[in-house]
């Protein structure tokens, strides 16, 4: 029997990875919210450099109360976001057997799901991509895709080797880890500084950040701090990172990062997932990280004038 | 008989300051660059909180070889940018027996002139205005005025005083001090976290800084770290400086710094004489500044941009 999936999210992500899981073998009910007429008209076209596709979802609903199925995996492809009720939005869906996976960026995101629903299994996720929404229904996957799950808080288990199934089906990479925390501070090592920075300066690219050498040096510097955070916190990511993610950023096309694209739109910022939880970790745990703090409250006060 | 005196800059506290010196009883020499035109046929007029005046400076001229005296002394009016060579610019009126005295903000920015003229006295000098330059010879003063010198590096010398009597008699407070690099520091511990931070976060006042609670607690840290390098520097300023100016900012009316009107100008900021030379002598002291060093480091950015 096919798996059963619920799909939340119509953007960049969930409008691809959705189509992915789909291809993969899932019977797919993708939740729109802004995109739902177009999507449920016409689909998705998805214009990729691993080659375009179209697909329609098997369902498309407005609301978890449309659908049909109690969902074997839910898939949350949304942004952290404040105003952004995860646990609201997908309560009614939830089922005993539900396992839900966190296809989202940032630090201690799967903690208040947890809390919401103590017994369902979590995964958490991690995209290796770049992609764009370009309109309702047309999203553009320029590079990468590939994907990285772990059941929360630890262990490799069955559910996670479905989910990788189904990815790999669908025709990406997925690597299963059993300690997705680490992964996490794994992605953040990259992403504390250049998501934050591109979005400060003002719609900035990588290039531009690490051509000053003090600019260079503050990357590091933060990048440093996220390692030893990692190790404080029991989910040690190599310090060797650092110096890898530089040299090869350095040395990659000049790249805007999605918060860049998000500053850009004036669309909120993942200020909370991305750095306010790694800060408040460091707190608790009394661990001294200046810098990342610093990047940290003026990343909150951009948003604020986002907000307007 | 009359102290012979050159003003350098025509923007706003050249303009303002020197209408004072020449109150207080000074022949004056005003070098403007392109505002010589309009000020050499029509004076400068300005619209002061304390009482509008007008005044034709007694010689306006253009570049320095036109100047008909051996100065008793030179006034300093310029931003402290890296374009501007004024050692270049004042080489040729400086006389054995000139005096020069810098109307400049920043950190150790006497010691670059000291170095080219060894056996001229220095003075540093801090204005403490509101006061904005509207148009060639037109002058917005809209509050404070009052001036704090010193002799560079220490000590209360006989030019000191004199200059101390032009400014009152000229009509505004004048402050001397024995220890001008302290008096620097004292003001850094307001305009290290204000200035660049109104910059940074895209032209705002010092409301939006200081009602966020973390932003708050950011120009807090800046401010200690200030006060701490200033003790290892041989200069300390009170630790209580930063709770007053916390209590006292958080207070006023809402304040838009002149990095903040430079910012939003499109002027080049003045980077390292705020922030870069209190990181470089942090660096040299071996003081750790993380917050400042990475507020300066995200200026020096935002000064790239304004560079194009």
């Amino acid at each position: 029997m096919k798996p059963q999936i619920l799909c939340v999210g119509s953007g960049a992500l969930g409008s691809y990875y959705s189509g992915i899981l789909q291809r993969g073998g899932a019977e797919t009910t993708l939740l729109c919210r802004s995109d739902y007429e177009v999507v449920k008209a016409r689909g998705i076209s998805v214009k990729s450099c691993d080659g375009d596709f179209f697909y329609k979802p098997d369902h498309v609903i407005k609301s978890v109360s449309e659908l049909s199925y109690e969902p074997d995996f839910i898939f949350v492809f949304l942004k952290v976001l404040p105003e952004i009720d995860l646990v609201s939005i997908i309560k009614e869906a939830v089922a005993k057997k539900t396992t839900i996976v966190l296809v989202q960026n940032g630090i201690d995101i799967e903690t208040p799901i947890q809390t919401a629903f103590p017994n369902n299994e979590i995964i958490g996720g991690l995209a290796f991509i770049c992609c764009q929404r370009i309109d309702s229904g047309l999203i553009d996957h320029q590079d990468y895709g590939h994907i990285k799950i772990g059941t929360f808080p630890t262990g490799i288990t069955e559910k996670g080797k479905i989910v990788q199934k189904l990815f790999e089906k669908g025709g990406i990479d997925c690597i299963l880890t059993d300690d997705v925390i680490a992964a996490r501070w794994e992605k953040l090592v990259w992403n504390a500084p250049f998501n934050p920075l591109s979005a400060i300066l003002g719609g900035v690219d990588t290039k531009f950040m690490l051509e000053d050498e003090d600019c260079y040096e503050l990357c590091e510097m933060v990048m440093k701090e996220v390692v030893k955070l990692s190790e404080a916190n029991g989910h040690a990511v190599s310090e060797e990172l650092v110096e890898k993610n530089l040299f090869y950023t350095k040395n990659m096309v000049p790249y805007k990062t999605s918060m860049c694209h998000d500053y850009e739109n004036r669309r909120h910022l993942e200020v909370d997932a991305i750095l306010g939880n790694a800060v408040r970790i460091a707190d608790q745990l009394n661990v001294s990280v200046p810098h990342l703090k610093t990047i940290y409250t003026l990343l909150k006060q951009v948003d604020r004038k986002i907000r307007g």
